[in-house]
Order: structure tokens, then C-alpha cells, then sequence
């Protein structure tokens, strides 16, 4: 564990300033938490006017303390707040732990006092939580640095899952669901305004902890991608899961997470690539982020995506079979061994393929359940198991259903997940040690979560060799013109469009005839980045003539537009299967990204691209393509050949890593179209615009 | 009320053929559940080995019984059922229910034994539901023909909610989501392999049932139409909600439906126009089927989408507001006085802006919400109102918040839905009346699908005026050339482009001098619908030799290929903003649809259409257009001016009546491209393929 957590995690002494006798006041609620949760540790209540504090001495001040506290707990507000962080930083304290709010959350003023208390902090080595935060809390030790309603609310339980939230309320919401869900909780961390400290760091701390299996995060902004990622790479090593929401997906959720804790917007869809890399699952919200505890905490981690369905109602097998097609599990093929002995222990009527339908005739035969789910343990088509029991009760064995389910789970070793509406009956599977839901939706996107994380855990990280040379011509700033921002890709291996920068009549004669027609041509200016819009770019031109023509009108258009005139390309015209674009530029968070996906003029307007952070390769880059709209062309249609997406993936590479070995000096990279031919043809970049950093 | 169903739903005597004395068996829970509800009727066992079941007195066989009974209740299986149907049909029973599985759903042999059973109940006028089915209950008057285990689990409580299933297991579930919201419920029917009756035929008993004020339907098949349709308009009259589950919404589900209850598949996105052109809303599983329940109940129908949103945890209005604005509800903007108020309330670090943020400062001061929503309600800004309370407990007031919370509600009259994470809190809630989720993102999803469900069932029905005249060729079958498809559609006044078809060189020497170039040349054959797979269209032609170059190739090619040659079409080139297609053809179970959407090549592969059930108005389509991937395009961007919509509107409408009046005689159109041009410009449509009924 890092060096400074381990006070804020495992503190010999905390101090609570402000600390109050009311159990249910903020000042008095760290206190009643420790004191209940055995919390080792000296307890120091820092009050003027009372001598004991919820039954322990109290002090008038930080001053009269007997002892330095490794951890503060400042409960105090505005001014007095700012007072107690210099005093606890000049005292030696380790870790303080801010409650108040009223900070950087406010605007200017407010960014500035809490920098202040930074600084402050840092120059005595002291490290802060918040300002704006409930707190911190271990449950291993019960150092309860929080003043959480819930703990309260619900009988503490030390267990496998940790918990780290920027905010405290949804660091609440999250105990709860995983709580009630019988499961127990080692930490509980939020991180407020993250002056100093942020929800990664304790990420980190949480994946070093031995006993935690499963993180969950609750982010409002990612400021430091690369903490996020440390303490991702820890987890992924461990076998521990991360699942994260990212709050501030849309426009307006983003300004209200900036009056929420001053949190900086980050690009919605970046934050999906950068997740997705680090292998971290993404939840939309709450009850999404739990959903999968159990599944995780049993440890399974499925081999693939088949899925076989058990029900004793129809309709349940229907909607099972809808919603698996919507999460791609595919129903799994049974063995003919498997299905021919289903059919022998089921009534006639029933349907022994998958989905299985042991039908109504269930409350007439409690046996038929635990008949039927030993012949499918054997059978090795199926990676996942649902089993839906919408309706049981009286007349039904549910006893018998459940131990005859968890046998199952445990000869299989495979996921097997079970909705049951009732809570009564619920009750019994879980009792029984089954991974059971009140919806079956719920349950298959569960199993649908665990299978695509787990493969995404598992995804080897790409390695790309060590930097290479840049060529980019003199100059700072702006963009480069075509001629050049093609010789910069050209310089790196990528296929550029066969062109010439032609600066006389002449040239445009000579490129005519060494490229042959017909030619595009196109004005080549670094004032005039888009060109088509000043109808500067002439196609399909057919004949010698022309291109002279075109090449004129050009040089005169650029000097009407008193546009700096490099010369006019005169370039081979390319036809292809489809026009692509890639693009890349440097995000200001995550730093190089790089976009690939459909091209032409509406690339913004229809956004069906994908997102990539380095370093990545050409599968990765053919995963994304797959994902795209347009994809259903890829393999080719009505008789057209498949495309060479082999050859756009190694554009995507390249570009990336372009991006990364300029170190600053591109900002970005914009290459649309990027024409790719049909399979073994290869793809060419054919416009390219090139962004000085 | 329809007359035979009054006997299903209202009998004076309900005989139970194999009834038994085991209120656990399928034969004895309706006889235990219409003694324990209270039915008034007579209730007479058949049973031939016993003299009394559950205490009444039972008799040898129907023949045995000393009245004929208005219901039978069949709960004898395989051949014992029929012959029971066979006898309950000649003494004069009004509506059997047949329980035993085994019949439709399990092939050719049992659809035929079923269809024998409906032929011998018709021939007597006695009405079947079923087989394979769950049975009927109707808690209006304790008529419960139904072996429900659920009806044993949850204590019965009558009320305004009906509940039509084809599937008995997804009724229970459905009731059961339900009743443990504290709603009552007054009908709950299955109707399993649907040989007679169906769920559109309860569903208008339902909808006419005037203490009845929300359908919830389970759907696998569709195979009337026009009776669904039938229990909409009532239920529309009435401003009662129908929500439905439609499933075999994929093509595994429609194959695990088909052996479920034998039903027919339906195409998924027909259905969905469907239920949408009839006010039903549509839901994914029996979760969201239930989900807005009580918010239907209360009478809410919003006159708009605005939505405020309330918190004291800042991370719930963040995701409130990501939330809102995935269901584009927009965040309504209070007004200036109302923000100033709200601020007046709240701590100088709260949020008074929207969504409101009371902060935690609430633990501190309980009344700062019961001080917040009495401003709210006064701002004429807000359609919904969205009250998220994560956490509350010990230190809250939360006896006074749902006072308030009740309060405020009432005080608007607009919906107000509360997410409260804790059970015991939200059951607070609850008791004050006040419409509570656990979750905030069901809670948004409820007051979204009220806001649009509200604008659905209010929506006009679009009138179209009489059938007018068709003008088709001779002839039966196939497809008609493309001269005779733009002949059609020209003679409804639809815009075609200008062409001629041409039969010698001569004519197509004419036809360009008309036309003017450059012109497209398209072979024009009956025997080749798809010109452009074969080589058979030239765009752009310039000149007048190149035109007759075309002829010539073209009717040559035709003539090797053996194909009947109409002729050559000579044709405008038009250009304009955007190629869409406009197409139509009669669904076998629902009639004529009409498909508007992207041109091009790929629109089975890219699938950016929205489909249309007659009648329609321009509006509608133009509505269904802004739901299209491409819709970013049509306002016109980079400079582009507006596509002209109302246009492609205009053609859409024609082609729907086109269909209509055919009759039959049509049995599909293609339109693609149809050029829309920029606004004012017009459309016109470029290639037509008219098939033949």
C-alpha cells in the first residue's frame, strides 16, 4: 500500500475536529462508527466546550492533544476548516480527511482557497481528502473516517468489495445495493473534490488490499488518467475486477458534475476507449455497477459466450432467447446425446432443445428440475447457464430446486445464474448459495457483463516498438498543407495516393502524363485546409487539357483568395470499396487518440466512427470496425468482394503511432478519405491534413 | 361487454372437469381460489371418484350434473380433454377452458387435433381459451377459472389493472410485480395456444370494464390484428394505457415461441408500427411492462417533456442528468425569479439551478426540502418532477419529506416520482401516497414513457379519403419493367422523373434531344427488376452518340440474355441533397406498410428505414424521418441548404393509398432513389420496381 494511505487506511490515532456528542450530526458519527467497529486506534475528539465526546475524553484543541493524529477528520466548516487544515499540517498529521463543502464546487474564489489548503498541506507532507467529502472508511479495522447515513442504517459486514466514489451519497447508494445483496463490504471511500487525493489513488490502495476481489468506482471526472490506470493494472494482475461508473455522460450531466464538485468535462466517448483499454467494465449507473457482485465474487470467469436457457415457463424461455440475441450470447447447440436425454426425462410437450421448457408440468413433478440439469452439466457447448423460475410456491419442491441448482453450479464450474420473481423463494436459492435475480433481464445482462469483461481482462495489451523518426518540416503551428502533411505519412511507410505538387503548367502537363488519367486536382495551400469548400478540388479529370485548365483556375482562385500558394496536386484517382477516414488527435486528458471509421462529408454530423487509446493493433482495430454501423458492407454484398480492412487497420497503427512519437509536435491528423480496396488491394490515404502541434 | 366472453368473465356456474380435493393440484387450486374469493356462482366438481371436493358436493361426470354450466373448467389432459371439449360443447356449455399442454405447439399432429376441438365447440356455439393454458380469473367477482400459483402467494386484492397473457407463467409474473407494488388487480387472463379465444379478445372485455384503467398485455403472436386494434380504440376512448410485451422480438425467441404455444412469428419492426399506430406502448420485459404502473394510475397524462430534477446527493442530479438526457427529456429552465428563490432557501453552496442540489446539508436542516418544493411547484416551466433521495435515515425527517413530497404532488397536479434507495425509506414514501422506485434511472424511465406514451394515445388518427382509381396493365403476376412501375405511380399524381421509353434508335435520338443531357439510359425488361446487377443502366451519358451507343448495347444485352425487351428508358439525370427510398408492400398479417428511409445500394444491409401502417399523414412521416441515422443531414450542414422533406413526405402518403386502393392488386413497390432536392425543390422519384398481387 502506498506509503501515505496507509494512515488514511490504517491510522494508529485519528482525530475528529468538530466532534460532536450527536451520534447523527457529522462531528459525531466518525466517532460512533469507530466505537462500534472495534475501531484499535486512538479516538481524539477535538471540541472547546465539552470534556468527553460520545463517552471519551475530548480536547479543547488540535494543540492539546496528547499525540500527533496520523488522521484528521475535519468537521468543521468554511473558514474554520481552512484554519484546522494549517493547524493538522503543522501538527504532523498525515492524512486529513475535509467534510466541509463550499470550495473549488463554487467557482473561482472557492478553486482558490481550496488550492490554498493544498499548498498548505504539501508543504508539512500532509495529504487531504476532499473538501466535500463523507469520508473514508475501512471496515477490515474500522478506521471510519465517514459520517455515511447508511452505515447506520444497515448491519456492518468486513467482506471482498471495495467501494470508491467521488461521491459520498453514491458511495452510500453502492454499500447499500451490495449490502442488501447479503454481500460484505471492506471499504468505503469518497473523495469529494478531489483537491488532492482522488478516487484512483484509493483504487490503488483497495487492489494491494489481499482481500478485496472487486472494486467498484464511481467517477465524476478522471483527471489523471494515469493513476486510474495504475490502479487498474494492479487489479487486472490480481484477477480483480473493476466496474465503473462515469457520470457526465451527456452535456448537461457534465455541467452538473461541475457544480457538483467543480469536476472538468471529459469527452464521453474517450472515456469509453480509455476504460475499455485498462479493462475496465463501464455501468450506467447504480444498479448496473452491483449487478454482477455475485457472479464476480464467485469467481467465475466464463470461458465464452454460449448460453443455455432452463425454465419451467415458456414465455420465459421467449424473452430469455430475445434478450440473449440483443447481449450476442448465443444460444448453445446441444449435444444430440444431451438433447435426447432431456426429452426422456420431460413430458412430451415440452422442448428439450435449448431454450428448455420444462413447462407447467413442473408443479405436477417437482423432480423433473434436478432430472434435467445433470445431463446438461456433462454437455461442453455451453459456456453460461440461465435458469428462469418466474412462478413457484405451493405445490413446488423449492427446496429440492435449489440445492439441486447449487449441485449443479458446483459439478459444472461454469456461471449459472437463476431469476426467481418471488422473494420468498429467491430467498431459498440464495440461502442455498445461488447467484440468484429478481429479473431475468438482470440476470442475463449479468452474465452477458461477466463474459465481456472477462475477455477484456484477458485482452493482451498491444506493444508498440520504441519511437521512431518524425519528419516534419520547419515551421510552429497551424496546419500543414497537403503536399506536406502526405509527405509526413509518407516518410513513416503509409500508403499515400500516387500525387505530384505541381508549381507551373508545365508540372501539371508532366504529372498528367507520368500519373495518366484521369487526375484529381487540387489546390495545395496551409491557409485553405478544406479545400472542396472553396471548390478548390477538381475530380475525374479526363484529359490533359483539363488538368492544365484545372490547374490554373486554381492558382488564380488561391490568389483571389490572397491564400499562400504551395502549388496544385495533381493526384491518380483511386477507386476502392469504401471510403474510410482516420483520424487522430491529442486529447487533453488521455492524451493520443486515435478515430477510424466511416468517411465522407458527414463524418461529424453521423459519427459512426471508434475511439482507440495507444497502444493498440491491427486486431483491436478490426474489433472496433466490427462495431461500427457500416459494417454489415465489410464482407461484401450483392457480389462485391469483401474489404481490405487489414490494410485500414495498419493505417489506424501507423497513424497512433505517429501521433505518439511526434511527442507534441502534431496535434492532430485528419485523413479522409483513406480508400480501401477490396481484400489483397490494400487502402491509400488519398487527403490528409497534418495539425502542428 | 361481449356476450360470450360475459360467460367467461361473469358465469353463474363454473363446472371443473377433474377437479381435485388438493387445492395444490392443477384441478383443485380454482375450485380453492373461487371459495376463497367469494364467487357468488355455482361451483360443480366433476369428479367420478369422489362425492365431495374441498367440501362441495362433486359429481361422476358432466352428464351428472344437475345444471349446465355457463363455464368448464377442463383440467383432464391429452385425449380425456377432447372428449371433454366434445361434451361440454353438446350440453350447451358457453365458454370451455382447456388447461392440458400437448395440442398446437407441438406439431402438425397436435395443431390438427386442436382445430378438431374448435370445429366441434363452434358447432355448438361454445368458445374455447386455450388449450395450454393458465386459465382466466376476473377478482371482480371471484370467477377464477385459473390454476395461478401465484393467486396462493399474494393476498388477492381487486382494483383497476388488467392483465392479458398468452402465457400463464408471465401473467403470474406480471401479477405478482404488480401486487407487491400495492396495486390491485382485477383480471388476470392466460390464453395460451389461442385455438379461439385470444388476449385482444379479453383485452376489449378488460377495456370496456368501466372499473378497469390499465391493460398490461403478454403477446407472442399476433395473428388478428384488427382485434388488438379493436381493444385499442376502446381502451383510447376510454384514456386507459395499454402496455405490452410483444416478444419474439429475434429470430431465437420467434423459434422458442413457436414451440411454446405453436404461435406464428410476426416481423418485429411491423409490430412495433403497429402498437405504435394504436397507442400501445411497447415494453421490453414484465419489469418495464409494470415499471409506470402507479403513474398511469394516478391519472397523470404531462402536457410536455420538461423536467426538474430534485436531490440532496449531487452525484444522483449528475446522473439525473445524463439520464434526461439519453430519454431526451430536457431539463426545464426555472425562471429567474424561482431560481432566486430556491437559492434563498438553500446553503450558499447548494445548487439552486436545475437539477437542484439541497446537498448533505440536509442531514443538518430537514426542512430545507419541505422549503424548496412549494417554489417549484409554482413555475410553469416543469412538466415532471424527478425527486432522487439516495440515503435518508437516522438525523432525516423523513416523515416530513413524503408529507411534503405528497403535498407538492398534489399541489401541481403534474407527475412527481421519487427514487429512494433504502426499502424502509421509500415505504415511508409510500404510505404518504407518493409514487416511489428504488432506482433513479426506472423512476426517469417511467416519467419518459408517460411523457411519450401521453403524446402517442393522443396522437390523431390520420384520415385518408376514398379509394381512387389504380391504373394497372394487363396481365397477372410478377413485376412490371420500369415504364409501366413509373406509369403507375405518375398516374396518382406522383412525381416521377422525366423519361421516355424508348424502342428504336430513332426514339432514343429524340428522346435525349427532348430530354436534354446528360441522360440516364436503363434497359426496360419485366424479366430483369434489378437492371444495375446486370449492366444494364448508364449514368451520365452526355451525348447524343453515347445515348445511342447505350440503345444499341443495352437492347443487345437484353436480347442475349433472352429477356422480353419493353424497350430502353431515356431519362432526366436529376441531382438534388439526398437519394432516399420510399417502399411498400402487404405484410401477411398486418396489410399494407409503407418503408421511407436511406437510398442507396445497401438499405436491406444498413436498415435506415422507418416503417408506416396506413393511414398516415406528412406528419407522421416526417416524425418517423427524424428518427433516421441520417436525420443530422437533413437541415443541411457545411453550407448545404435544407432537404426538401415535406416532399418525400408527400410520395410516402401517395404510395400507402397507392397500396390501399390496389386492393390487393399490388403486391409491393421500390422506390429508390427517390432525389430529394433542396427545400422547395421538390423530390422525384428515379426508379420504380411495382410488383403485381
Amino acid at each position: 500500500m502506498d506509503d501515505t494511505l496507509q494512515f488514511a487506511l490504517a491510522p494508529r490515532s485519528v482525530a475528529v475536529i468538530g466532534a460532536s456528542d450527536d451520534p447523527n450530526k457529522i462531528g459525531g458519527r466518525p466517532i460512533h462508527y469507530m466505537l462500534r467497529h472495534g475501531f484499535a486506534g486512538r479516538i481524539l475528539p477535538v471540541n472547546p466546550s465539552r470534556a468527553k465526546i460520545q463517552g471519551i475524553a475530548a480536547f479543547a484543541s488540535l494543540a492539546a492533544l496528547p499525540e500527533t493524529p496520523e488522521l484528521a477528520v475535519i468537521a468543521v466548516a468554511g473558514e474554520a476548516a481552512v484554519e484546522a487544515v494549517e493547524a493538522c499540517a503543522k501538527r504532523g498529521v498525515r492524512v486529513a480527511v475535509i467534510i466541509a463543502s463550499g470550495f473549488g464546487e463554487t467557482g473561482a474564489a472557492g478553486r482558490a482557497i481550496q488550492q490554498a489548503m493544498v499548498t498548505s498541506a504539501r508543504a508539512h507532507g500532509m495529504r487531504l481528502v476532499g473538501p466535500n467529502t463523507q469520508g473514508i472508511a475501512n471496515f477490515g479495522n474500522g478506521a471510519i473516517a465517514n459520517f455515511s447515513t447508511m452505515f447506520g442504517e444497515l448491519p456492518p459486514l468486513d467482506g471482498p468489495v471495495a467501494i470508491c466514489s467521488q461521491s459520498g451519497g453514491m458511495s452510500q447508494v453502492v454499500y447499500g445495493l451490495v449490502r442488501n445483496r447479503g454481500i460484505g463490504v471492506r471499504h468505503v471511500h469518497a473523495t469529494g473534490n478531489e483537491a488532492d487525493l482522488t478516487v484512483a489513488d484509493f483504487a490503488v490502495a483497495c487492489a494491494l488490499d489481499p482481500d478485496v476481489r472487486l472494486i467498484l468506482l464511481y467517477l465524476e471526472s478522471i483527471a489523471e488518467p494515469e493513476r486510474l490506470a495504475r490502479a487498474a493494472a494492479i487489479a487486472r494482475e490480481r484477477d480483480v475486477p473493476i466496474v465503473a461508473i462515469k457520470a457526465g455522460r451527456s452535456a448537461s450531466g457534465q455541467r452538473a458534475a461541475s457544480s457538483h464538485t467543480g469536476a472538468l468535462a471529459n469527452e464521453d466517448r474517450v472515456v469509453d476507449a480509455f476504460l475499455r483499454r485498462h479493462g475496465i467494465w463501464r455501468a450506467r449507473d447504480p444498479h448496473a455497477l452491483a449487478l454482477a457482485a455475485e457472479a464476480y465474487l464467485k469467481g467465475w470467469r466464463p470461458e465464452g459466450r454460449r448460453l443455455v436457457v432452463i425454465s419451467n415457463s415458456g414465455a420465459s424461455c421467449v424473452l430469455a432467447a430475445d434478450e440473449a440475441e440483443a447481449l450476442s450470447l448465443p444460444l448453445a447447440e446441444l449435444a444430440p446425446e444431451t438433447r435426447a436425454a432431456v426429452a426422456a426425462k420431460l413430458p412430451g410437450f415440452a422442448s428439450a432443445a435449448n431454450p428448455i421448457d420444462i413447462t407447467a408440468a413442473l408443479l405436477q413433478n417437482s423432480r423433473l428440475f434436478g432430472d434435467v440439469l445433470p445431463v446438461l452439466a456433462g454437455d461442453p457447448a455451453a459456456d453460461l447457464f440461465f435458469i428462469d423460475i418466474p412462478v413457484a410456491g405451493a405445490g413446488y419442491d423449492v427446496d429440492a430446486f435449489a440445492r439441486d441448482t447449487a449441485g449443479f453450479a458446483q459439478a459444472t464450474g461454469k456461471p449459472v445464474v437463476v431469476a426467481v420473481a418471488q422473494e420468498s423463494i429467491r430467498d431459498v436459492f440464495r440461502a442455498a448459495g445461488v447467484v440468484a435475480y429478481a429479473d431475468g433481464t438482470d440476470a442475463l445482462n449479468a452474465l452477458a457483463q461477466l463474459a465481456s469483461h472477462t475477455e477484456l481482462m484477458r485482452a493482451p495489451a498491444a506493444a508498440w516498438p520504441g519511437p521512431e523518426r518524425v519528419s516534419l518540416p520547419e515551421g510552429a503551428g497551424g496546419f500543414l498543407d497537403e503536399a506536406a502533411s502526405l509527405a509526413v505519412l509518407e516518410a513513416r511507410g503509409l500508403p499515400v495516393v500516387a500525387h505530384r505538387l505541381c508549381r507551373s503548367a508545365d508540372e501539371a502537363r508532366a504529372a498528367f502524363a507520368a500519373i495518366g488519367g484521369p487526375v484529381a486536382v487540387k489546390a495545395c495551400s496551409a491557409d485553405v485546409p478544406h479545400k472542396s469548400e472553396h471548390g478548390l478540388v477538381a475530380l475525374g479529370v479526363a484529359d490533359e487539357a483539363a488538368a492544365i485548365a484545372a490547374f490554373e483556375a486554381q492558382s488564380a482562385k488561391l490568389d483571389a483568395m490572397r491564400a499562400s500558394r504551395q502549388g496544385v496536386i495533381v493526384a491518380e484517382m483511386r477507386r476502392g470499396r469504401h471510403e474510410f477516414m482516420v483520424g487522430a488527435r491529442i486529447d487533453p486528458v488521455f492524451g493520443p487518440v486515435v478515430l477510424v471509421g466511416d468517411g465522407g462529408r458527414y463524418v461529424e454530423a453521423l459519427k459512426d466512427f471508434a475511439i482507440l487509446l495507444p497502444p493498440f493493433d491491427a486486431g483491436e482495430v478490426l474489433q472496433a470496425l466490427h462495431g461500427l454501423r457500416i459494417a454489415p458492407l465489410f464482407g461484401g454484398l450483392r457480389g462485391e468482394p469483401p474489404m481490405d480492412l487489414e490494410a485500414l487497420a495498419a493505417i489506424a497503427v501507423g497513424v497512433g503511432r505517429l501521433l505518439r512519437d511526434a511527442q507534441g509536435s502534431i496535434a492532430s491528423i485528419d485523413l479522409n478519405p483513406v480508400i480501401v480496396g477490396a481484400a489483397g488491394e490494400g487502402a491509400v490515404i488519398v487527403d490528409a491534413l497534418v495539425e502542428r502541434g
